[in-house]
């Protein structure tokens, strides 16, 4: 794949994984559909094409503006958390217009998709230790849900007209570049404490998470892409547990703080436990993951400095 | 179960359950929400509501009705073999009302949902013999993946909310009252017979399906209900395969005429061979099935009689 579209390319996990392909993958043409007020912090580096997602002919005029060897999906409007409160709206603004996609795909001729499904929330309660991608799925969200009817349908667009998809359920990323309020527990930890705040956990502390670090994410993303691995379904996290209780210890540890903490009730839509087999991703690419007690001192340096510029620039 | 709202009950395996049930569970009170065109042939043995699946309001008027106990959710506006023409009118007519009248249940306390999904559909291309209800499930028709997200939204209302679920993923059921020109081989080919026309098959007649006779389909859906079977995802077919070339033999036999084929190319829909699993099915109710050959030749009477009243009734 030489030629890159990818949507809602300018998030959290966007941003990193078009750091590591610009870093290493030089000879690839990067283009990203976002949001009009997103910030293009990659300048002239890629190719930024404003738009919605929403809007088919939006969509069908970024598609349409070169000729793409693949289509890297990482919109996604909903998290697990909230998306039962909006189920009708999850659907029309996540499926279809999804759908709406991979019928353009075939149209304009783009062969491949990269899609990011969620390895926290397609599989739902989970009795068993780790889960792997031949597991039953019975999501406890809409937003596992949604991703999964997704999953379901690239599987059905490559029988039927040969468009080729990795789906990718990826654990709970962490890192760098994670600057929303609702998601992602150890970045929103962080910035809490360097504020000074308050952590407010869900649940008493014992729920167990996948997490891995984003740069190993991307890293992989990379070593995929470049792998040209396709059709096929995989797990990706650490392969290990952590509790949240775990988290606010390597939080205390990292950070040199107390920490002030307030535990409420949990959402019917949270997992107790879920722990992905990366026994595939092992078979498909070859790489060391970083530790988790590392990672997060990664993010909370990342965090702090960022924390102390923006401070700098104030004054 | 007392008290049963009925959702598109007026169609073909509607009109059969329904049969069934006022003859042999008197107690039960059955009222059928179903398109305002659509003839009430149960007269004032039913309470006819007469509305739009896919207008929210008009659902909620039917479903405060009265004090229903349970719903039988019959509505499908699409087909496997044409769904994937318009996936996104297939998610926005079946997929978004279904999960509104879920949340519609939630809301009034009806506690508990029949679904009919498709076990010619749900499970896609197989290469075993048979398929249970743990395989795999990656539909090749948008009408087998809004079914199984459907499935997939009942497992999540039962975990959040408590409404019990009882899915039936049906083969392809054949007998009296079915009346489409689209769908359903058997009762197209006899219709065309009894006019004299040519019948048209999609392929070389190899295909291969899960035919149950709708009477058994009946009996067994009402003994279900009567032993309260909830929580659940059973195949409901015959356990054996029958190729259309073998429909075409038996309708030769029956009808004792020559018949006139046309052979076309297959569409991509369509699955080349699907046989259900009924182990569970055995388990849970005690059932003798009609014979393949002994249900087309009660079919073909069946259509014949009503031809000949017609004609009669025309002179």
């Amino acid at each position: 794949m030489k030629n890159l579209l990818f949507l809602g390319g300018l998030g959290f996990i966007g941003t990193n994984i078009i750091n590591e392909l610009l870093d290493k993958y030089s000879e690839l043409e990067i283009t990203v559909f976002d949001k009009p007020g997103k910030v293009n912090s990659f300048g002239s580096r890629i190719r930024f094409f404003p738009g919605d997602f929403q809007n088919e002919i939006s969509v069908e005029n970024a598609l349409s503006s070169a000729s793409f060897d693949g289509v890297v999906h990482l919109v996604s409007t909903t998290i697990p958390a909230t998306s039962n409160e909006k189920i009708a709206f999850d659907i029309e603004a996540n499926l279809v217009p999804t759908v709406r996609l991979l019928q353009l795909m075939v149209k304009h001729e783009v062969p491949d998709i990269i899609f990011f499904s969620s390895g926290g929330s397609v599989y739902g309660t989970v009795n068993s230790k780790t889960v792997n991608e031949l597991d039953q799925t019975f999501p406890i969200s809409s937003h596992g849900t949604v991703k999964l009817a997704i999953e379901k349908y690239l599987h059905l667009f490559q029988e039927l007209y040969g468009i080729s998809y990795l789906i990718l359920r990826v654990g709970n990323p962490y890192g760098p570049f994670q600057t929303s309020d609702d998601q992602g527990i150890i970045n929103v930890f962080i910035r809490k404490i360097l504020k000074n705040e308050k952590l407010v956990i869900r649940g008493d502390g014992s729920a167990i998470r996948d997490y891995i670090y984003v740069k190993d994410l991307a890293r992989i993303v990379g070593q995929m892409i470049d792998n040209k691995i396709t059709n096929n379904i995989v797990n990706i996290g650490s392969g290990t547990g952590t509790s949240v209780n775990e988290i606010l210890d390597i939080l205390r540890s990292v950070s040199g703080k107390e920490l002030r903490t307030k535990f409420t009730d949990p959402l019917p839509a949270d997992v107790s436990r879920i722990v992905l087999d990366i026994s595939k991703l092992k078979l498909l690419v070859k790489s060391e993951l970083v530790p988790i007690g590392e990672g997060i001192r990664l993010t909370y340096e990342h965090m702090l400095s960022e924390a102390l510029n923006k401070d700098n620039f104030k004054r």
